[in-house]
């Protein structure tokens, strides 16, 4: 047992507990009624990086929810790094799959179960304690900054405006970020690329009140009948997204990287039966792996019209509703995406509903060359603590705040992200393995050893 | 004024709190727990009925809600008219759409505001007042026989049973059942023909849990996207319904039926600006009154699935819902076009999710010929009450019971509807027009005065 390791387990009961304290707090971006929790946690966070050894800590209002920032300037010569990381978290609905309460932590067969204890509460506490190890041990050479904000999970509106209103407070060589995943709890990989992101809400109206069926069915435009038709013409029978100039920006995926894909250890049946799906449906001529990551997508996230009640009420419903979103690839701009779109809507609509098409939100993908010395440390924290060099992958998910960092602030990132596919993140029963907690948190410390040589 | 108006006049304080009494006791068919309220909607028709005149009334179970009869028998040789209506309700939903509450019942500017204030409570109040009438004025010659169920909003799934074990005691000549519609306030008509109706839910089960759109989209097919895929695979350009085998059986609209409705005075425009849309859609070839009529239709009643919630959580959920149904013409047979559209749902679902159809209700049409002596009856009733001969037209609604009778009773049925399209059944702010109510009264007393000779 190394001094890291070694330091951890002498310390694990009381970061349980303090990991604990924030999951505890329900701190739930998307839902309003969750306003005071959001601050809660922030404050929470604030007490927690100040105990791990940050000078300062700070609670900032920000446009929305408030944001927390903290620092330890060590040497104005040394490199410094920027620890990004989001302390919301997605609701927890469907509640009756959860097999423990969502927001009160429990450690069971080794892994921690809660809403957030990977997403990414978790995953940034891995942050602040490495940060903690190296401070407490007088083996900080970097200086080091944090920022937590609380509405990635709703696209971080309000981010963006505040880093253009701090640049000089957010100063810094390197990103980092651990809110994305490995591809296995032995199969260490850092994210070189992530997908951009789109989202929209579609209404449609038919008529101005639900209708009995029986009297207007057959001669008056269901709603609900017509937002399945225009979502059915979005994607082909190949896979391919039907909205003209989708793919003009789309980078193919070099050939190169292609070949990288295809080394991966990937097992399909493995893939499929772990998701309880007898076949994969995607576009036509990518691999499995190349679509969950260098393709675009488009998914409904929700849909609801009409009667959804017990039992069966004939009727013809007024509205009907989905909330549906791309996901992009690096080079697809958000803004023009989403402009395509609702134009690609509307002149598919038609003339007997009305259809309005409100974009919720959007970001831009992501590419991290591995030549950067940050991306060195990160790989070599890696294989320190976890025994192998992990590969470099392009991950299908979407930190959209990650393209802002480099277009506003000009910094790259590196994303020491420690998830895995089984933690179930953004759905019911989420989890973090401990043993991966501990493996990330010396994996973190080492890189800032290995960052500062 | 006659002297039914005045007896209408003299008595109508006391047939309003009678008659809110009926709507003021929730009894939603559809929710379980309304239970009690069923029960306890039955026991106040019981009383009602005996206090308008029935010699006999009782509640008595059924394989569901239990079923109110009574009945007053003047005289062996003279004819037997069985009432049939429904004391259930739809569900009340959307309850901020209402003006007043629903259960509630309000008198605003000559109407009834509330949840069955037409559909069927106000109706059947009709046929029974009528019934008192004649009783009190010792002017009934017919024998009259009630029988009120509380599931035809569900699709009166225990009465063809209870009509086989009491075949005897619901033997008459005739049924009339006031559960339908005219075509306007000064265009009395009567209902000659019902569309038939099939119900079924679908399930659509994608992944086995809900996955995060970033790391599997684009690769793992979406329940929802498939659904809406598999919707719009139902009703093509043309407004044909795709389901192969499903038009077999549909009668044609004959030539001189055609010609029929030709005549039956109608706006479109006005009938568009009524709903609120721009533009109808219905089956090419056929007028809009012959398309909610004499034509089949399919209905997505409802459809939900992912996250509905405020905000935009980006999700590729586990399972899609709809409720969908078919209003089916004469000779199509709802067993038949349930069992087919469940094949076509079948055969058109791909590999990579799973599709359960499940059946949920259905009934047969019905065709009433105009040559029957009740027939001319009833039309005389309307000719007095409302001074004008009524139209006989085909409504596209459904009562499965109507075509049950024929079967296992072997009875006709007059279907004397006072409803108006604007009355707004199953939908928010349902209302009945008490000048209407009046007239219906009087119509339904001049039947039986006129049947009887």
């Amino acid at each position: 047992m190394n001094r890291i390791q070694e330091y951890i387990k002498k310390n694990e009961e009381g970061m349980m507990n303090d990991l604990f304290s924030l999951i505890r707090i329900p701190s739930i971006s998307a839902l309003p009624e969750h306003k005071d929790d959001m601050t809660a946690c922030a404050q929470r966070w604030k007490q927690l990086l100040l105990e791990a050894g940050a000078d300062e800590a700070i609670v900032m209002p920000s446009a929305g929810n408030p944001i927390v920032y903290a620092q330890k300037l060590v040497n104005p010569q040394a490199k410094t790094v920027l620890v990004y990381a989001h302390y919301d978290v997605m609701p927890a609905e469907p509640l009756e799959l959860w097999k423990s309460q969502p927001f009160e932590p429990e450690i069971r067969d080794g892994y921690i179960w809660a809403r957030g204890a990977d997403d990414d509460k978790g995953q940034s506490f891995i942050q602040v304690k490495a940060f903690e190890y190296l401070v407490k041990n007088n083996l900080l050479k970097n200086n080091v900054k944090f920022i937590f904000e609380g509405e990635e999970e709703i696209g971080s509106p309000s981010l963006e405006a505040f880093c253009e209103e701090h640049k000089e407070m957010l100063r810094a060589d390197i990103i980092l970020v651990s809110d994305t995943s490995m591809l296995g709890a032995d199969l260490p990989s850092l994210t070189t690329g992530l997908r951009g992101l789109a989202y929209w809400e579609i209404e449609v109206t038919g008529p101005n009140r639900d209708l009995h069926s029986g009297h207007f069915g057959g001669a008056v435009a269901n709603p609900i009948n017509t937002l399945c038709a225009m979502i059915s013409r979005i994607v082909d029978h190949d896979g391919r997204i039907t909205i003209p100039g989708f793919y003009d920006d789309v980078e193919e995926v070099p050939q190169a990287e292609r070949e990288m894909i295809a080394q991966i250890p990937f097992d399909e049946e493995k893939y499929k039966a772990s998701i309880g799906v007898k076949e994969l449906f995607g576009e036509k001529g990518y691999s499995t792996l190349e679509r969950n990551s260098c393709r675009p997508s488009f998914d409904v996230c929700g849909i609801w019209g009409g009667y959804t009640g017990e039992g069966s009420k004939t009727v013809l419903p007024s509205k009907a509703y989905a909330k549906v979103s791309c996901r992009l690839v690096p080079h697809q701009d958000h803004h023009k995406i989403s402009k395509l779109f609702a134009e690609y809507i509307t002149s598919i609509a038609p003339q007997s509903v009305q259809v309005k098409v409100t974009p919720m939100h959007g970001g831009q993908g992501y590419v991290c060359p591995i030549t950067l010395p940050a991306y060195q440390a990160a790989q070599k924290g890696f294989e320190i603590a976890f025994g192998k060099k992990p590969l470099a992958v392009r991950r299908g998910g979407s930190i959209p705040i990650i393209s802002t960092f480099e277009q506003v602030l000009g910094i790259k990132t590196i994303l020491m992200g420690f998830g895995l596919e089984s933690n179930a993140i953004h759905s019911p029963n989420e989890n973090c393995s401990l043993d991966i907690f501990r493996k990330g948190i010396e994996a973190v410390a080492e890189f800032h050893l290995a960052y500062q040589e």
